[in-house]
């Protein structure tokens, strides 16, 4: 069971106004979001690996993956519109995006709710309280912390932050997009992770007139690809060594309709291939990265991405909530 | 006892035309090396932490150190040279310049016989070997397997590349301090760690005419603050948590003309502060460094080195090579 197992996000009793399915993304909204956000993310380096790839090192990033930029954008955002108030804000998260929500509540100055299912390991609540959070465990899924997310965000007047299916949180996301095109002169692929979506919901917004996009998931993980698929918003079975940051059993409604707009393709890597590349990662670039983040490398080691000759490839490595003792 | 616990090295026998004391490196040296060795070592990436802060993460170069840098300038420069012939480059380090020298020899297509005490750790010997080295276990400490490399190089004519202590070395690692220049756009100081001081020479050659360069020791490794004390090179007790990468027992003679040319600083920071250092920029940014690279974010942090209001830093994250599992 992972943090994203999340089926259908009951938007609808949010109290957000965004209801779904009629508002779009757009790079106006991403550049705002950069704006917003910035002074409180960091810009994170970029490093070329060879004349054809260049690493964006996101899992530089605050809390140790991208998911702070659109948790600020998404605070700040409502912060703007008088709608953070001191009740603060709530999510159901355990993973990343608890992390993110956690520490941009806490900068900001406003009580963070965290729910988790009661069987959330206590390595990760222990670190959700590092940043202050009240964390709060309910049921036996995510699902049901989900709800109870929900509910608790409409009694106490908690904005609601959800992992990946919001347009601020997509649009925060999408400023990694803005700084490739100002940090790398010239490229033509980028290669990005895939859970829920909404990291390359952002970045096909941000880049996809001006390059590919490539979804990477694991093959035991593969929403994006049974979406595309079936042309519509499915529940796919999701496991594997990489499912607690891209656990997603159902694609964001934002993403699905990104991807399809920019044509985003799908690779899927199998299990072997991510292991291999979060060990060549630590072994040739000492980076510290987890299962989720090690899809692209395991991509273009495996050669489930072949590039053409001389494309030149941007891998976005986007996390490194990983146990180091499991690297050497 | 540590890889670097060589005395006074025996330069006169080493079959090199340097002889110490009368060489001089130049800005042009280290310009020379950096296009030299362009395409060999990797443009390691800036990481701006605070409106003051920037580190510089040349933990992410080949092998894990800035090691790569001096290594390829002084083999390439002999290989211009015709000095360096098919029996190869030997050396005596079973740490980052060992490293550096098996990974240079091996991308360059010549053989490295690397010297290390019968008391090398086997996971050092190990890693030399993945790297093709020949690795040969002589005597009872650094000292002892020096004498064995400088021997060897005489009698194959294999070439002798120092840790720390030749100018094409000291250029190489300049070429770091040439990266800031460029990446950069204004900053006041660079904090430097100092073993044998090859890298804070070079460094303080290519920007201390533009900026403060400050070198920063462990209080048990103080070898760089007791020479300046001596006003001469002497020998230093050298121990504690970081002395595996900057035990150097004498500084190099080529250190010892820049940082006294450069008016170079030298800070010392306690054990505890270097143990928490190292454990706070795995926390904070995700960054898996040796104790000895830990350094200047230990100055930073305790206070040993307190930057002035608005005084721009750089701290120089120089190396990586470190268990992985003793982060958590």
């Amino acid at each position: 069971m992972t943090d994203l197992h999340v089926a259908t996000a009951p938007r609808h009793r949010s109290g957000e106004p965004w209801q779904g399915g009629c508002v779009t993304v757009t790079l106006d909204d991403i550049q705002q979001a950069a704006h917003r956000i910035a002074g409180h993310v960091r810009r994170t380096p970029v490093l070329e690996v060879s004349p054809t790839c260049v690493f964006k090192l996101e899992l530089l990033q605050h809390v140790g993956s991208f998911k702070p930029r659109g948790a600020f954008n998404r605070l700040l955002s409502a912060r703007e519109q008088g709608a953070l108030t001191g009740s603060g804000v709530v999510t159901a998260s355990g993973g990343n995006a608890g992390l993110a929500v956690a520490y941009a509540a806490r900068e900001l100055g406003v009580p963070a709710r965290i729910f988790v299912p009661e069987s959330a390991p206590a390595a990760k609540i222990a670190r959700l309280r590092t940043l202050d959070a009240d964390v709060v465990q309910v049921g036996t899924e995510y699902a049901e912390a989900y709800v109870a997310a929900v509910e608790a965000g409409e009694q106490s007047g908690a904005m609601l932050a959800h992992a990946y299916d919001q347009p601020e949180v997509v649009a925060g996301q999408g400023t990694l997009g803005l700084e490739l095109l100002e940090q790398i002169e010239k490229f033509d692929t980028v290669l990005v992770a895939v859970g829920g979506g909404g990291l390359i919901a952002g970045i096909a917004t941000a880049v996809g007139d001006r390059a590919k996009v490539v979804g990477v998931e694991p093959v035991l993980a593969p929403t994006m690809r049974r979406t595309l698929e079936a042309g519509e918003l499915v529940d796919v079975p999701v496991s594997g060594v990489a499912a607690d940051s891209l656990g997603a059993r159902r694609l964001g409604s934002l993403a699905f309709e990104a991807v399809r707009k920019y044509g985003v393709e799908s690779v899927l890597v199998e299990e072997d291939a991510i292991v291999a590349a979060r060990t060549e990662l630590w072994r040739e670039y000492r980076l510290a990265v987890e299962h989720g983040a090690a899809v692209t490398q395991a991509a273009l080691s495996s050669g489930a991405y072949k590039p053409a000759p001389g494309e030149r490839v941007v891998s976005v490595v986007c996390g490194a909530n990983t146990d180091p003792a499991t690297l050497g």
